[in-house]
């Protein structure tokens, strides 16, 4: 069964805005069994969008269109949909009466275009809307002899997500062929994406049945796991099944096993051994204790930072002798540890971290080359220190340091 | 003159993965004049592709496919493209060898499956890419007796986007009637989007022949400015005129006048006044240093800064008395001013900012709700505190206090 989502919208043609509601829907479609074939985007022009339209019914059996239901003269998905469908659009009385209340219950007069907003295509069911005044339409029935399921959806992410999960996953788990989806996500941090899909290539490869995706970003790769069976343990079975084979072959590499984010497991690992952490961060400049504290919750375990730029700072906040940093230099194994064990000292924390190197674009040697970082993680009674040189530009050479930090801070909680 | 953009891949029909080269061109093909009327994504299969590449062909002017052009079985978009259009695929000798060579120079010996990427539709011409072995072709003609300019572009964005600028932009500039772009774009900083609108769309709305887009994030809105004339000179000058207009409306409330963040202006700023930043963060956890940070070079203005979150962090990093914090809670205006000034003295930096408040989406109460941050701004002789509550969850509520910080050390400055 194929879906094509249709998103409109001018704003969606510009550069600066892009669709984004489409990879909710992907995730929740393909939960169903259902592959996403096309993604169309088209501007609020009418003549465009009937044909977008047709072109949708002509090659896909579930068509979701998202956008384009407001009340302004550019809102007209309603009137486009209809077209192509060669069906009429009826003003619905009580859906009228609900929006003049709306109104009324705002002391707000309902201007005369709203009254668009209760125009239904011939044979839809309509999708009440909880959070905003535009509903949502389901349709199915038989066009050029094949099956169509149609699903007209407002555009701001949280009311089509809502009337989504609400009102469109039951009707369309039921409209289907029984079958059930399984997923598993693991991430794997700090390796090479070719050097991960090596080793785990020959395990998937021998699940037919089951999708594997690779993705990696800086510092991490994502295993993305999904099968269909008849009944929900029977592909959870499967997935788990796989997702084990690759977990031995990966060991500890392996720091997610449900999707987790990195920052999420280090906050888990560091709230079951009741530890607290603290970082000096100079090239990162405040990126680790960012992410850190993004987590909700997180002062649970988190002590708190300093951001050391200067020589100054580092010997102030942490307590890394001028002399060291003279001797090495700031950019050094020695200062890198020194800056753990200092922000570890001031923070009474369990584990420190420290972390310095040149994020560039300039600063470098051909000594100490731009992307070269040295991290360091202090604990009771010994020092750990990782040097790196990361390839990219400053914002990916500062996250895979982040990266780096809290992975080492993982494998030592492991 | 309107495109069609088709991004090629079955990774961009999952809910992981989104086609962003799309943006790229939009805005390059915008400043030629060419407006785009239709994205199309589309999967691995000829099949849909071939179908998706006529529709493109009988809809738009020119068309533009990424992806799809490498060296695999699912590097399907020189057959498709072929099909659709009628015209034969040849091997191209010189691009053949030209691989081999390639190949050779690395002392890896060329599988057969990589020659398919010396396929060359009839007519096209090579555009070479010097950071891949995928080339590019550019095809123009008559087709359904329109005139039609075809472009296949590698995925990967860092081929696209060089290929286009060096070999596509002066290649389809001469290809189209003589007009021309300027653009301006103008940041707005902690105002409502429905009260910026309000006071510039009586301006904007006067010059019918300047395109104008409003977009908001958190506390900031940007207008997006567009014209066409038939010289640059004209072009510019109207953007000019109608972004001094806009500017003369908003005051000081415009902190961006060609598009910079807000952190690229109070770098610059700074760096003109020869000032330095400290800050004190505590809800923000880092996000203030990061963003500051972030940009290169900023370690001339940054000295540094220290992640408070522990009442004991507050009281040694930034020297707030453990009294202050006793009478009027860590989240209080006093606290601000103290973190300010504290880290400011530290520091030894002209300017210090101080951050507290409720990140959430725990910790409210009644008093001091989720969303109330106090903002510090510590300078010689005197601390400004500014106390807002933000709306929103814990990621934008950090962004609204990390660019208030920013908007207050902006305006000291101006």
């Amino acid at each position: 069964m194929l879906a094509e989502i249709v998103a409109i919208g001018s704003e969606l043609l510009t550069p600066y805005r892009q669709d984004t509601n489409s990879l909710f829907l992907t995730e929740r479609l393909n939960q169903l069994g259902i592959d996403v074939a096309f993604k169309t985007i088209v501007g609020d022009s009418r003549q465009h969008l009937t044909r977008a339209a047709g072109i949708a019914f002509s090659r896909a059996d579930v068509i979701i269109f998202m956008g384009g239901l407001g009340p302004t003269e550019d809102d007209l998905t309603r009137e486009a949909v209809a077209d192509a469908l060669g069906l009429e659009l009826h003003r619905d009385q009580q859906l009228l009466d609900s929006l003049e209340q709306r109104f009324a219950s705002r002391k707000i007069r309902m201007t005369p275009n709203n009254a668009k907003q209760a125009d239904l295509i011939a044979g839809a069911t309509i999708l009440p809307n909880p959070v905003g005044s535009a509903v949502g339409q389901w349709l199915t029935g038989t066009f050029d002899e094949c099956e169509k399921i149609i699903l007209l959806l407002p555009g701001p992410p949280h009311e089509l997500k809502r009337m989504f999960d609400e009102q469109c996953r039951e009707r369309l788990h039921a409209k289907l062929p029984r079958a059930f989806i399984a997923t598993r996500e693991l991430r794997i941090g700090m390796m090479a994406e070719s050097a991960a899909d090596a080793r785990v290539a020959p395990i998937y490869q021998r699940y037919t049945d089951v999708q594997t995706t690779i993705l990696a970003g800086a510092g991490e790769v994502q295993l993305h796991l999904k099968t269909c069976a008849d009944s929900p343990e029977k592909a959870q079975q499967r997935v788990d099944q796989l997702a084990l084979e690759l977990e031995n072959e990966l060991g500890d590499a392996v720091f997610s096993s449900q999707g987790e984010t990195m920052e999420q497991i280090v906050g888990l690992y560091l709230q079951m051994r009741g530890a607290t952490l603290a970082a000096a961060e100079s090239c990162t400049g405040g990126l680790l204790a960012e992410r850190i504290t993004s987590i909700a919750g997180s002062s649970r375990y988190f002590a708190g930072g300093a951001v050391v730029y200067s020589n100054q700072l580092k010997t102030k906040f942490a307590g890394v002798p001028a002399e060291l940093i003279k001797q090495h230099g700031a950019v050094s194994r020695e200062v890198a540890a020194r800056l753990a064990e200092g922000i570890r000292a001031k923070c009474k924390a369990t584990f420190g971290v420290g972390i310095t190197g040149i994020a560039g674009p300039t600063g470098g040697t051909p000594e100490k080359p731009v992307g070269l970082v040295f991290h360091a993680l202090a604990s009771e009674g010994s020092t750990d220190v990782i040097e790196r040189t990361f390839p990219g530009d400053r914002k990916r050479i500062r996250w895979f340091a982040s990266q780096q930090a809290l992975d080492m801070v993982r494998r030592k909680l492991i």
